[in-house]
């Protein structure tokens, strides 16, 4: 009944068949390549993005009866782009008016018409890195792969476990039950029915990666879908809703099947839109007060799926590469200045120190050993611009400076100059050692480049204290070194209670930051950091109801 | 590493398979044989069964430092049964000791020792519906199916699903990155991880048959399990659980896994239960006024599954047989006295009346007939008896006299004899007739025998109504007649959107009422008669996360 949509599930079925069979597997997989290259972009990608991103500052991005958006750019310049403005009533009109075109395709069409937004947006992947990099303050290859490739496929990953679900229900079945020497028979058929509204409400750091999982398994199982941005990062966002809309007019659908609702943080219109009673599905990443008031208002009735907040620990029992394990977390508390929901906080630390392939190294060794490699990979200010970016939000800058009073500091926080960008808000990791009862320093999160080395009775207690901080506050990772396999078996059991996603002995390429689309579970919701795993098949399940029919047989 | 675990799995290897096929499929399938005949279940199994009854009368069901219950059979006698109590702080305590040894199975154990406790209900079914029949009313035969094999059904469909979804995660994978000429290398575990407790709070009716979903899903996914009966049908669900327990013991297992928490009208412990930390997933069936307050208190952070309340319809556009029509929905509002979750209440029909094999039928007609109709299926008292059952709750009674004024009365409620038990609550079914705008009578569920003829302006406004109704106020089933195609796609869709499951011309042996595990989804989670679904993936996929560790391979 829609060509379009049709030929758009042809030309994906590969990708998408290769993305579900990666969704069981849980190896490596990818649709989308992380490199920026011109040879697998095409050699003026870059500079046509650039292009493209300049012409869209400083005017509307596009028109309507009221502008809003105030967004500024981390590195420097504020962006001077201003979206239309729409009331919660309209909105919902709109994805109500919108909604039964949508619905009425079957999954196959809906994911066909999915993989090609993601496609599109793939291409687009140089220009969303810039829209990432100037609101959130990554620096650019880390906004062109986790804003770009890497949140292109969590979004098919999305799409991949909701078109496994709707796979399983048959279309029409015919039940018989024996009745004596008869029988008692029943045509029946199932049909796929959407919540309701999805609201994705994005955050100011990931606003795609954070964002996509929701936004294509609410899209991928029939709902209409109204993204709600950030204030400070509306513009990636606002592009990959654009490019949905092109697609869905392609298609001859309606465009407001997904829409655009920007709104300020002094009249901000989430809390009204997640209540509405059109809203059947909200996705939030953001802060645990809001979560907790969605929780309280909207929890039980609706699909809700959260990710708050969590304090990510690490645990040094052990190593057979020192320097290894000093240079990986040296960079993992560097990345994006800690502002990533994944970043370390806490590393805990036997009183005693740690046995090490040079030897044991005392509590005040293991410290001076960290700050040394924070030290040395910052030395270089490309590289140091690279990896610490720029600081998203001012409030995270000003946390520094009470934090220094929080324990002895081992290695101090220091603006870093960015080349080429004057007026850039940056920091370098502030390193504190506290004692493990110093809770009012480490048991809460600092969100932002401020760690804790926190000395403990021994390894075990420090593992004991890690993982019920996980469980009690929240935590998305946790990394522990150990060569001992006993301790490593109790860390696995100790954080799979706890629920957070656990790495080990890392000290090479991977770390623990990055959790990989179509392999690692983010979020386990089984701790405060979030209610929901992406992704998982409890992520999909709960956005559409199973409607049957059953009719009796003619005789 | 557990034997006997492992010996149930092989056991019941097939029975499982089947189940998840079954489940996958849709069409007919049971596990558990409806009839209850001596060449099936013993020809001493009936006899056997009400001397057990019998034996478990006026006595302590097992002994503990303070004894609490009071039911009493709506067929006449007081049971004089009575349980230990348990407080909450005690029942979470013993639960959390019991559950390390039930998480560390693999979910094949599991699903072993779920479904010998099940052949072992099974095998207990003449008890069973002896224990179902004088807590809830219903006569012997509805008490044997519902209560025995379907509820067994139920529970092994729940199995069924919680194996499929824990089945779909590796246990371990190598995850291999390309990184240049070179590759990033790691190990991954995956692991099931249980949830919290499982609570789940049964209701007075269907204590089994609403129960076992639950708690079969629960336990399937490596929760420990409280249950928490309804004060007035406590003695089904303890002698599951003694069951459940005596399987567990046998396997060298924490008896405590499964436990039993009776209370009292007047001291209540389910609110307090479902709050502990501990609880993490609570199973209710019951009233909106406690769901309200579940998922306020709950909602969002646990995994909450309620089956609360609904008004189902009728609506009557055409047909061809007006008698079976008559005959089928006058078993279908007589049925257990039109205490079912299923049971239709309001029928809509177009004030112009119908088309029929029988010629055209005026409304008035149409009520004629069907009061009639009821007549005479309850003219035999043996029937009668056997088609009524007994009132559960005295308030369903007290219901029916003030109910006469809500309309026309066409057919009055009476009290009907039972033969052998003269003390038994009971009455037949009052039908009125109302306008369709007199909502202040239809628009509120009228839990019991009564049910409304409601006129209106024509057909598809009946239709509108009636779907309407079922979005608004809740409704798990509907049931339509019409002999036009075009009507039935449009009640389709307006069912399907308002999450009723529609039933069509029915004029035989299969009734709106019934919902047949494996094949029927019981409840939609899309409108307020409940969140969740018997039995779809979201039932229970939300009842465990997957843990992860991931380690660094060695170079």
């Amino acid at each position: 009944m829609n060509a379009a949509a049709d030929a758009f599930a042809q030309k994906h079925h590969a990708t998408l068949q290769a993305a579900m069979q990666a969704a069981r597997a849980r190896g490596y997989h990818s649709a989308y390549p992380e490199v920026p290259s011109g040879k697998i972009y095409g050699e003026t990608a870059k500079a046509e993005a650039d292009a493209a991103f300049a012409a869209l500052r400083d005017k509307p991005f596009a028109a309507g009866p009221e502008q809003i958006g105030a967004e500024r750019s981390p590195w420097g310049p504020a962006l001077g782009i201003s979206y239309p403005a729409a009331s919660v009533a309209d909105l919902v009109a709109r994805a109500e008016a919108a909604g039964p075109a949508w619905a009425g395709l079957d999954p196959a069409q809906r994911a066909g018409i999915c993989l090609e937004i993601l496609h599109r947006l793939n291409r687009d992947s140089f220009l969303i890195a810039q829209a990432v990099m100037h609101t959130t303050g990554q620096a650019f290859a880390m906004a062109f792969q986790a804003g770009g490739p890497h949140a292109q496929d969590r979004g098919l990953e999305a799409v991949a476990y909701a078109m496994e679900e709707q796979s399983k229900v048959p279309g029409a079945v015919r039940w018989a039950k024996p009745a004596g020497k008869d029988q008692l028979v029943l045509d029946k058929t199932f049909r796929i029915v959407p919540r309701g509204i999805g609201l994705v409400i994005g955050c100011a750091t990931f606003p795609t990666w954070n964002g996509y999982p929701g936004l294509f398994a609410s899209l991928a199982t029939g709902n209409a879908v109204i993204v709600k941005p950030h204030p400070a990062a509306i513009l990636p966002l606002a592009l990959t809703v654009r490019t949905a809309r092109a697609v869905l007019a392609e298609a001859g659908l309606p465009e407001d099947i997904v829409q655009l609702a920007p709104d300020t943080t002094e009249a901000p219109i989430a809390a009204a839109l997640a209540r509405h009673d059109a809203v059947g599905i909200v996705d939030f990443t953001g802060g645990p007060l809001f979560g907790a008031q969605l929780r309280a208002t909207i929890g039980g009735r609706k699909a809700l799926h959260t990710e708050e907040a969590g304090i990510n620990p690490v645990v040094l029992h052990s190593t057979a590469d020192f320097a290894g394990l000093c240079r990986n977390l040296a960079f993992s508390l560097s990345l994006y200045s800690g502002q990533m929901c994944t970043a370390p906080q806490n590393i805990f630390i036997g009183a005693g120190g740690m046995e090490t392939d040079q030897g044991h190294k005392g509590f005040d060794e293991v410290c001076a050993a960290l700050a040394a490699a924070v030290d040395a990979l910052l030395a270089d200010p490309a590289r140091a611009m690279g990896v610490l970016g720029a600081i998203q939000n001012p409030a995270t800058l000003d946390r520094i400076a009470p934090a220094r009073g929080l324990g002895r500091v081992l290695r101090d926080s220091q603006p870093v100059a960015m080349p080429g960008f004057p007026d850039a808000r940056s920091a370098s990791p502030l390193l504190l050692a506290v004692e493990s009862d110093a809770r009012e320093a480490w048991g809460e999160e600092r969100f932002g480049p401020i760690a804790f080395l926190i000395r403990c009775p021994d390894a075990t207690s420090a593992l004991d204290l890690a993982a019920g901080s996980a469980r009690a506050r929240g935590a998305i990772t946790a990394l522990v070194h150990s060569t001992d396999e006993a301790f490593l078996a109790r860390a696995e059991a100790a954080f799979a209670r706890a629920g957070a996603a656990l790495s080990e002995n890392l000290t090479g390429g991977v770390f623990v930051n990055q959790s990989a689309a179509f392999s690692d579970y983010h979020v386990s919701g089984a701790n405060p950091a979030g209610t929901s795993c992406l992704t998982d098949a409890a992520f999909v399940a709960n956005r559409f109801h199973i409607a049957m029919a059953r009719r009796q047989a003619a005789a």
